[in-house]
């Protein structure tokens, strides 16, 4: 099964956060279950924050590509498209909500839900889990590239 | 003139974002500037989003970042502390609307603004600009770290 983030164009395989082809990044991937969407990332030792927690600013990042990648599916869903690639979502707004310290020695796993997609928009809640518990929750507005950006 | 974060305990040093002693992370250096706090950071081109600009997980660690630093030595400051080190704060809520697209191709400047310190927490509204525009906004709330969480 291919993850989302292999369907997107070369042109926007060099994403940090997702991109199959960005060699530094992330390389984070996603996929269905059921009517929700799942990745799952091993934080390195130096992604920390206080001693043996992760780093805010990765769960952000996480938290912000899991949804990229959950609006993407989404439209194409929505649309019972049959083309080859997604279209590329962009982050509009990002909130997230730290509740407990996450633990940075285990595999972390996030799994968001649509709540809302209306056209190029969609509203995505994303749960951040680690050793089953949950330590963030993230609120995330996402909208599908415009078309006059894919000119450039 | 030391940056916030060269006022940080050893143990609170290594943070991806912003900690001196993490030789794999972003080091970002925040100081005051009259009444507002000031960070900079040239992104790599491994930063990308999209072809040319800053993708959304690292904007989102630099305001977090930013917002810890402020938190700290806005407490420190309203404290009239005479400590060696600041006192360290995390997230609890992070909040980031993206205005538009971040240039990869410069230096981007972080401002942040005190909004309310009340006790242990910190309320900071940072923007984010790049080429002189405003390109993401965040709206940050941060708590000086519990002293039950010193003794782990």
């Amino acid at each position: 099964m291919k993850a989302f983030q292999e369907y997107y164009t070369e042109e926007f395989s060099y994403c940090y956060g997702c991109g199959t082809k960005n060699i530094y990044g992330h390389q984070l991937k996603t996929y269905w279950e059921g009517e929700e969407t799942v990745s799952h990332f091993t934080p390195k030792p130096e992604h920390t924050a206080l001693p043996g927690f992760v780093y805010g600013g990765l769960i952000a990042s996480l938290i912000d590509c899991h949804s990229t990648a959950t609006g993407s599916a989404a439209i194409y869903k929505a649309n019972n498209s049959k083309e080859k690639f997604y279209p590329r979502c962009v982050t509009a707004s990002l909130k997230v909500d730290f509740i407990k310290p996450t633990p940075i020695d285990c595999t972390l796993e996030l799994r968001g839900k649509v709540k809302e997609i209306k056209g190029r928009k969609v509203i995505v809640e994303v749960n951040l889990f680690a050793k089953n518990k949950i330590c963030a929750k993230g609120y995330v507005v996402v909208v599908q590239v415009p078309d006059s950006w894919l000119a450039k």
